[in-house]
């Protein structure tokens, strides 16, 4: 398994592109991308699980009732949710999208991202897509065109063997900017030249996506948009894996692997986030019980705020922990926090320990930051990333409709 | 029922005071206050749900198994929560007040506030208990020596009649500081002189707390050192309340209006907060779902951060909805925001209407806002409370242990 570049476009037979509709008003950035495959791909996907779903979200799972897709054209700026027109929008952007392409409208995947409540401006995307340069080496210029308070594009990708052909997956996504899967849009966007089945692509990406871009800081409640899409074209030239065996699970540590990249820098670039925060659990009962301590931990404002002042404040991850509803021994527990500068640890079974303060501050001011928890208790583990709360964040949140 | 001063020495009886122990370090405020009744009390109490309990809460526990108590004593600078020392410390503090009251150990509650993790220093607290001056105008000293980033003191006061006696009802609390019952420390002192039996007044209590204090911002959970805690001396004169009778009633509706008052100023003097945000739930298929959808909405970041910025982004309402676990149909949800200033409907059916930018602007930079839900699904509501998220929230919160 080898990191390469390329993202989305990494696999073979994969073009992107993109163009400047003009749906982010006053800005100069592109915010209409389309990904494309040179043949007919195996398509799987997950979508959010809130209870107010956006128009694209609709028709992408109609157009993937077949399991088979070939692209997808995506826009930021505005969210098609809630909105005026949004299932006749979603619609026509599909169209057009199939129309530049000359593919049918239904092999087409649609996503948006931006402001809810407001009507697409579906009429500018018809009027641009046609100016979009797909290219092999497009990921790049989609990576930007998709951000939304993103700083930063977040792409990554692998190689590796099955069957002995070379195989490629890769991606790119756009933060949640609020880096809270259950606020703000989480999308992500993978490729493969890897032949899979789509039931076999399906289970690995959703087993992937519950250990990835859902361990981003909050409780796998997601927002009206969020979408992760792979597809599979097969051009490796591999034999489909069809069933979960060695080359399943080769695939699959590839697939995970790509994931836990993009959700890193998801969690990393959360809305004026200063740094990556990593929780750690292990020693739990069970899975379900160390994904649940870890993400009450980082997704509590308390211990959040403590982490941008460089606070050793583990009062509040224990407390993050209590109140998490996870079964765990508040007396077992050893908390310690760790970085490049060192490692310091600061409750002990329990109980505090005098640490030193000067150390730990030095910790804490690095950029990632592990904050590692052992509950003696069982065999279980498990890993969520979430970032610091800071005044950016409220500034931007603050006033970003308007 | 009549709107009444005294806070927690409003009902007959009751005295209160404070002094300084030097457990805040570098502050010149109290710290510690005791809070007696003249006779045995009647006593119940609500503690957090918190799966780590700090030392006082099982002190107090243990103290109230008869269902009886006389007095109060809590300091503010140290939860003595995962200290050294927890529980003996607890219950030397107990018996210091025990000793200076001329009254049994087993009578007194003990409450704690403050950092977590660092052991008590409870000989401060036997060496200055003495000093305390009892009155029965104590109660804005007792308010004063128990807050920790509380801004205002917090207190509220009822007459009422009951069998043709006058009653009084009243208390103090602190803020959790984070208005968050599941982050912050909530604590709250009841007194009443109204006669009622412990079973009688431990339902009252249970269920206005569920509609008070558990209404403030999130989901029920609560802190370390969370309790809610009232004594009732019986000095009115009434007969006293046995059963769920119209005397019942009445007490249990000025007992709630004083909690809702205290809860509200919680609310409003969370860390940071320049605003009251009120979320009342209309239309709901059940009370709990309403409850539900309102504190999902009073806890959202987004919501916080749009109502600092008066930002009527009511898309970020309707999420918090959708991400609340509780049913609802997205499609019939109508949205307002209110305040002095006037309302605007922003959302009408679950699609954004055309509203007056300008005056909503106006209605939401108010001190406090009322966001109003309807659901036209049943005939349940719940109104819950919180308050918006600010630069002096991250401040605060970023450096509060050093």
């Amino acid at each position: 398994m080898k990191i390469i570049s390329g993202g989305v476009c990494a696999a073979k037979g994969f073009q992107a592109g993109a163009v400047r509709c003009g749906i982010k008003p006053g800005r100069e950035a592109d915010d209409l991308a389309i990904l494309v495959s040179d043949c007919e791909c195996n398509a799987a996907a997950t979508y959010t699980r809130n209870r107010v779903k956006a128009a694209p979200i609709y028709v992408t799972m109609e157009h993937l009732e077949d399991g088979v897709a070939r692209a997808v054209v995506v826009n930021s700026g505005n969210a098609n949710a809630c909105a005026p027109d949004g299932m006749d929008n979603a619609r026509r952007q599909a169209k057009a999208a199939a129309g530049v392409l000359g593919i049918e409208e239904n092999s087409v995947i649609v996503a948006s991202t931006g402001v809810i409540g407001q009507r697409l401006p579906v009429e500018c995307i018809e009027d641009k897509i046609g100016q979009i340069q797909l290219s092999y080496n497009g990921s790049d210029a989609a990576a930007q065109a998709i951000m939304t308070t993103d700083t930063k594009r977040k792409s990554a990708a692998i190689e590796f063997v099955v069957g002995g052909k070379t195989c490629h997956i890769g991606g790119i996504c756009k933060g949640s900017g609020m880096i809270h899967p259950n606020m703000g849009t989480m999308l992500a966007f993978l490729t493969t030249d890897c032949a899979i089945t789509q039931e076999m692509l399906q289970d690995a990406l959703s087993e992937s996506v519950r250990r990835s871009y859902n361990c981003v800081s909050v409780d796998g409640d997601t927002s009206t948009n969020d979408m992760c899409v792979i597809l599979a074209n097969g051009m490796a030239g591999n034999e489909q894996i069809e069933w979960q065996n060695e080359d399943y699970e080769i695939f699959y540590r590839a697939l995970h692997e790509v994931n836990v990249r993009l959700a890193r820098q998801i969690a990393a670039d959360g809305e004026g986030a200063t740094k990556l925060i990593t929780c750690e659990v292990n020693g739990a009962r069970s899975e379900e019980a160390a994904e649940r301590l870890a993400k009450s931990v980082c997704s509590s404002n308390l211990v959040k705020a403590a982490m941008f002042g460089a606070d050793a404040n583990w009062g509040r991850v224990l407390c993050a922990m209590g109140y998490s509803k996870a079964p765990f021994r508040p007396e077992y527990v050893t908390i310690g926090f760790s970085s490049q500068a060192g490692k310091v640890v600061v409750c002990d079974h329990g109980q505090g320990l005098d640490f030193d303060e000067e150390l730990a501050k030095k910790v804490l001011l690095e950029s990632e930051v592990v904050i590692t928890i052992d509950l003696y208790e069982g065999e279980s583990s498990a890993t969520c990333w979430g970032c610091d709360l800071t005044y950016d964040y409220v500034k931007i949140n603050g006033d970003y409709r308007t």
